[in-house]
């Protein structure tokens, strides 16, 4: 992780001014790259300055259009709990200014003289990765998300980028190697498909892993972004899926997603009747909790996967407890390329759509407060035509 | 748990006071409980007071002998680390005076009148329970110890005892439900038997979990009483053996005890080379430690068991990391009372003897503070004539 966490204002309004300097402002970069494939990528978007979580407009450069990379106009953009995290800085010191974003969806404006995979005016998307070294056994075996170099979509370090890390997608575009970006099919809209490239694939992945049969006891924590997409995958494998919340203003809306029950745990005794009942559960609460309480909800020796990502990423686990439950804990971080690809088919082809609200560039404030407020039903979706 | 932690010195003067009046205290309690059954049995031990981790000796009344009892004059009783936690209060508030101690071995010297398991002269041995419901779907399976019931054998509310709490084996004698002992083979002495009531079963049964296969590459985390246990034992059992040690002294007995390599972990950058090298790996620290990095020298969807009980049981673990390593967590409490008689009769066939060191009841405080230092070799055993 890079560690400029004490980046002043001073200093980012320097950087900032240098990084738009002498450079002409233009919404779509499609021409530009085409016309001069060696120059740099003006963007605009959203980027947070300090650990506050209030971000603010900001124009900044991407790498020029590689060999094999692909320009996305970026069209929507959606709001994941990690975003907030990573910019409040809850999972290490960040580089700041800095545009978060990682469910990305657009049309290619340009394409590198390698690239295949796509051509000017397709339909993509890119999720929490941009780059890795497709060459080690987790790349070869199609994780690459656990490769040693992995690039996520924002903050990390990438010589490329004029800024010296990755930048995301509240943005105008993005400049991205082929391999991680996904056709995104046409009969999904884009705004649709933008939450399946982390909320979609962080919890299809797990699923698929399981080994799901129609029938199985499938347990669902924490029901937000990634929450209902996980119960609305789950039902459609034919899981009987129990949903666990902690707003009883969802349970109506669980139901519609097709769970068998909603139980509200607003107190930890509320899990207690479910005890050993559940073939395998998925908890997505990005913040401390009862780990224990909840993988006690499994049956002896089934799975319970750990998807959501709390502050440091650190969760405490009551060892005695889990000892009880004979439950095996693990987690898992979104899944593969070829993994990404199947989710945004599958659900386009069985229509398994998030819940999605639109919002314009200036409520991103506000949305990041209704997340953490548990008050977003169920994405917000950022419409880049308002950046 | 009682809450009695803020039990003063001048109340436990007066329970203790109380406790021997009017006592005789007779070394040999067989005689005793033989001619009058019905009677409480005294006993004599040593006793935390309060949450120093410093012990004194003290005199007390055991439950007259039950039905289904059998009282059991104690020869000797070892060290756990789980014996100091307790006592300090890391696993929650203590009533106190409490006797701590579960690995016991002795001779049986009077049964109650349904027993048939027992006669008086067997050799038996007690560890970490003493009770349980005998009906539950956990008693059932022949797990006791995650009954809802369960008795430890120290500590516990148990109305059926003068003291309102189990008292555990630094004592010259414990009353106990015929179920919950075990016979001690002739062919191990009893000193050698009395650690594997707890650091032995605690790690056979997981061990014996995984169906542990010639060849397997087994990792052993901790090298203390039941980390040298969980050597010999996986050793024994075929598999190639990779021990993990904070302290260097230890290499040359790690050897010794079969493994094919120890790694001394005085950095955690140790652990790299063997990252997703093993099949299965048993953790014995009982203490905070860096999970994933030691989770991440299994191989992807390998296992990885802790056994260690750390302070208030909890462990942090980092969620990002154990993604991916992609292995499975979990956690195992000691085993249940056939999977006990289990390892004594395998020990004591094979040869399997821990390696200990026989001490004085006035050295107990003096052995604690060795535990506490990572400086037992590898079982403190007391020898009960001492106390």
């Amino acid at each position: 992780m890079p560690d400029n966490g004490d980046l002043t204002r001073r200093q980012f309004v320097r950087l900032s001014a240098m990084a738009g300097s002498g450079l002409l402002l233009t919404r779509s970069m499609g021409l530009f790259a085409g016309t001069n494939p060696a120059a740099s990528i003006k963007s605009r978007g959203y980027a947070a300055i300090d650990t506050s979580g209030t971000l603010v407009p900001w124009e900044f450069e991407r790498r020029p259009v590689g060999d094999n990379d692909i320009l996305i106009d970026i069209k929507y953009a959606s709001i994941c709990h990690s975003d907030i995290h990573q910019m409040k800085g809850h999972w290490g010191p960040q580089q700041y200014p800095q545009v978060p974003g990682h469910e990305i969806v657009g049309i290619v404006a340009a394409v590198g003289k390698n690239v295949t995979k796509f051509k000017v005016g397709d339909r993509a998307g890119v999720g929490c990765m941009v780059d890795s070294c497709l060459d080690c056994e987790n790349c070869e075996g199609e994780e690459e998300q656990y490769c040693p170099q992995t690039v996520f979509t924002y903050g990390y370090p990438e010589e490329s980028s004029p800024t010296g890390i990755s930048q995301g997608g509240y943005s105008t575009n993005i400049v991205v190697r082929d391999h991680f970006a996904v056709h995104i099919p046409d009969h999904i809209s884009l705004q649709e498909a933008a939450p399946l490239l982390c909320a979609g694939i962080t919890t299809y992945s797990p699923l698929m892993k399981f080994d799901l049969e129609k029938g199985d006891k499938v347990g669902v924590a924490g029901i937000g972004g990634l929450g209902h997409m996980a119960i609305k995958l789950a039902v459609s494998k034919g899981a009987e899926v129990y949903a666990f919340t902690t707003s009883p203003g969802k349970v109506k809306d669980i139901l519609a997603f097709g769970a068998r029950e909603a139980i509200v745990v607003d107190d930890i005794t509320k899990l207690a009747p479910y005890r050993g009942m559940l073939d395998y559960m998925i908890c997505t609460i990005p913040a401390q909790y009862d780990v224990a309480a909840y993988a006690a909800v499994v049956r002896p020796f089934g799975v319970y996967t750990q998807v959501g990502m709390p502050e440091r990423f650190e969760l405490s686990v009551n060892n005695l407890g889990l000892s009880i439950s004979r439950v095996n804990f693990n987690a898992s971080l979104i899944g593969g390329m070829k993994e990404t690809q199947d989710v945004v088919n599958y659900c386009a082809d069985s229509q398994i759509l998030p819940q999605i609200q639109i919002i314009k560039a200036e409520q991103i404030n506000e949305a990041w407060e209704s997340v953490v407020n548990k008050k977003a039903r169920y994405r917000y979706v950022i419409d880049a035509a308002t950046f």
